[in-house]
């Protein structure tokens, strides 16, 4: 059960819904920064790519509403779907993405520890292999985001649904309508 | 200087202002982000409450643009000013302030590490201490929206300004119009 009174059915409103349904005022523009991160066209990294990143560091961060969640929403928008986002979190350096998607990953990666892990190093690598200042700034506050929406998720302790299909229900959802009140 | 071009000279656009002239469509719902859990009213905690949790949050993940940032937000609108706020950030136990913004500043230094961290103990001796569920739902967003804030601006390495000139200008700013483009 949540630390607090959300008000609704958690099983029917799981992670990051029933807050966002105990305080539409805020949840107003934390789904419209979802949806300008992560599906928002035109722009240089696919919405399954910039899924696979939020589903990246919900990992790291091991939230399990939210990876399973950005997993699956991944997965449905990906030509590989999930076995790609597993082989990911299980093994960046050997997984079959593209050199620009692993260095931003990379990134992703320095992110969720703290801002300040993220090196010129990591940066260059990522322009070595043709990523761009858009990509590298949405890619930064992607991950940065995921911090908090983890932390949001877990930190009231909120219903995270066992099994993959109130997931893939979801994927389907946000596939077809964006992030918005469920 | 910053990882990526903002295309603004980074001394009059420090911290997070620079990423956001860079990119509009994710600063509007950061800003109205900030707005709702800083500033919006009526609200149970003050705007000085409120900042000093981003400020604690901020120093914590060692973010100096942010931590001096709200940091002089908090001291502008807390009667004790940034006494305060130093001796809250110094030693949180011993700080001058009341019992109830005291174990909510307890719930957001948990959520700065992981939302697991937030346990039933912490949040039971919030509300023995008068806390409701919106101001507790609010610390653990506020907490968690600073883990964003503060990776996005360092994670870009974002310029922060030496000493407390440039951050007593942007408080008032804040104080007179709140948070948007700057």
């Amino acid at each position: 059960m949540a630390h607090i009174d959300l008000g609704v059915d958690e099983t029917r409103f799981p992670g990051i819904t029933g807050p966002m349904m105990f305080r539409p005022e805020t949840a107003q523009p934390l789904n419209e920064l979802a949806e300008v991160l992560l599906r928002k066209l035109p722009h240089p990294l696919t919405p399954g790519e910039r899924e696979l990143i939020a589903a990246y560091v919900s990992g790291l961060n091991e939230c399990t509403f939210c990876c399973s969640s950005h997993s699956a929403f991944a997965a449905a928008q990906l030509p590989a779907g999930m076995a790609l986002v597993d082989q990911v979190r299980a093994n960046l350096d050997e997984a079959p993405v593209s050199p620009k998607l692993r260095a931003l990953l990379r990134i992703a990666g320095a992110v969720q520890e703290s801002g300040r892990k993220v090196t010129p190093d990591l940066v260059a690598a990522a322009r070595d292999e043709g990523a761009t200042d858009l990509e590298i700034h949405d890619t930064v506050l992607i991950a940065a985001a995921f911090c908090m929406y983890n932390r949001y998720v877990d930190g009231l302790a909120t219903f995270a649904p066992a099994g993959p299909d109130s997931y893939a229900a979801s994927a389907k959802r946000i596939v077809e309508r964006g992030y918005g009140m469920p």
